[in-house]
């Protein structure tokens, strides 16, 4: 019998269910637990080291004991799970290899086991494409940014197109997805910096931080003086009632996300439903799982656009598990520049 | 030169712009009025004694000085108009000929010179379908129901339906195109005289009185305990928070009315919002005329549903143009049980 080879694994867990805004202390660092370099044998199951991890803000969602969702709730005392890029080092599973990189549903802690594998994609090493843009602009936001530009928003050459949280995982795709397509563009962020990167890195027609409107009809009445085509929802709350007043007609709105805690903890509610029907405005949310026979489609397109030089993508990259809390938390503050990602390892 | 033939006119005259729910005393009726019953001679256009009036919570819109809307305001000191079922008595116009019955625009009086014709219908007798079944079953009301139901909410055999102002001049002709769709459908309405209606005349599968729930959200888990596929809602408000909070994965609403006078004026917002994420809900405000190419198809299966039984339609009727202003008033309140027409003339 082969001797066991422990090594320390390093965890962020998850200490318990959370109301309102998450908090640095929500999560603790440890490097209490002990893991076997091997999964156990007929388990199917393999080991794999963390490389990158993905903050996105639907994992606030799985802090609260709720479970009518479509994912379930983080477990008290268990490091909490997101969206990575990991590399196999131990395997009882055929298909996945030591060696081999994956992305897909992971631990936030150094070494995982992963049994598993039905959302998992083996990664292709490129040398023009950073690892971890398989969580950021190949991954879940890249996606959700394709899917609810092309799919949901309907899209036409020459529309006027407002993104909010434009230059997030999302959002900063989303532009430059819609400045491909012939549309003009405009987005809404929460910084003079993020402003500057929207309108000279990104390519956005004009930008705007929210935090300095008076009133964000008027600014919307100022960047759309002929009304808004499609609206790219990540933020719900006053943005979404501010433009739903400024829709033209026959105009759509993806609702995306909503990343400021007000919107949940205690929504103010959306004002101006009402202009759903003069205007004949459809407001559609969605979920990019549901579209993930375009994933391959997706790849292809976003892969090329960015060999091309015709988009780019923004990180905000965070060093070491030791980060993951302030850098997770970060983001509902929007301390963060681009996609969010904490490199727990170096490849 | 012949003799001018002056008749007196009655009239329903609209008073000023209103503040929150309209008053009878808003509307003034006034036999001032004197009309000559031949139109001015190379006019085009052509005198109608009008018949039949439609009573349409739509208009409440037009009793605002409000421009930027699909239709203007009244003018004050004007009678206001709407739809109606009107004979013609005098034309310059070779294409209505005196005798010939309309359908469409029309003043709130006895004559009415008519010059646009564009939305005009002629109606062609039918001694099996009330003359005023063309301002409500066949009407505007009635399409609004059939594009509604067939175009924006995308119905599947079997799926789950909740109406809301159920009986009304819309939400009857829902509830019953669903069940014939072979949907389970239950219907929302103010009084205990309407859920009996629903549930014994008009064929839903249910029915309650929104007034005698202390919450909306348990009666809706009480008829839909799977959730809820379509919502035709033709109130908005809190009725349509709680049926966003009972939606199923993928469900629709059809954003049709908001009667309810309180959701206008003083609109306590949607909260439920970011629901339609997670569930996918697609959202859309719609107006009939959008789909007005669908009219002729639209006539030809509801009279073919109609004289074959499969659909009935309960109308309102008041007599008089002295009943006009308070069968209007009463569409706010609800005191109308089923389609409100005034009935100003015998045919």
């Amino acid at each position: 019998m082969a001797e066991k080879v422990l090594v320390e694994n390093k965890q962020v867990i998850f200490k318990g269910f959370v109301e309102g805004t998450p908090k640095e202390t929500d999560l603790q660092v440890v490097v209490s637990a002990t893991t076997e370099l091997k999964p156990p044998k007929g388990s199917g199951a393999f080991l794999v080291k963390n490389l990158y991890l993905s903050c996105d803000p639907y994992m606030r969602g799985r802090m609260r004991d709720f479970r009518d969702s479509y994912i379930p709730p983080f477990v008290p005392g268990q490091p909490i799970e997101g969206f990575g890029v990991s590399k196999v080092v131990g395997s009882d599973n055929p298909t996945f290899k030591p060696g081999d990189l994956i992305s897909g549903f992971t631990g936030w802690e150094e070494y995982s086991l992963i049994s598993r594998t039905e959302q998992l994609r083996k990664v292709t090493p490129d040398g023009d494409i950073p690892l971890s843009f398989h969580v950021g602009l190949l991954g879940m936001p890249g996606f959700t940014a394709y899917a609810g530009f092309y799919e949901v928003c309907s899209p036409k050459k020459g529309e006027c197109v407002l993104v909010s949280a434009a230059s997030g995982a999302v959002g900063q795709l989303v532009g430059q997805l819609a400045k491909l397509h012939g549309c003009y563009v405009v987005g809404s962020c929460g910084s003079s910096q993020k402003v500057d990167l929207l309108r000279n890195k990104l390519g956005f027609d004009e930008a705007f931080n929210y935090k300095e409107e008076a009133e964000l009809d008027a600014a919307l009445k100022r960047y759309f003086p002929q009304g808004i085509d499609i609206y790219f929802d990540n933020v719900g709350g006053d943005m979404l009632d501010a433009a739903i007043l400024n829709m033209r007609i026959h105009g759509r709105i993806a609702v995306c996300g909503m990343v400021s805690e007000k919107n949940l903890s205690d929504p103010r509610g959306i004002r101006n439903v009402f202009n759903l029907i003069s205007k004949r405005i459809r407001m559609q949310g969605f979920l990019q799982s549901d579209y993930i026979h375009l994933y391959p489609r997706f790849l292809e397109h976003v892969i090329s656009y960015y060999k091309q030089g015709k988009i780019i993508y923004i990180e905000d990259m965070n060093e070491g598990l030791e980060s993951a809390p302030s850098a997770f938390v970060g983001l509902f503050a929007g301390t963060n520049v681009g996609k969010q990602v904490i490199r727990v390892a170096h490849e």
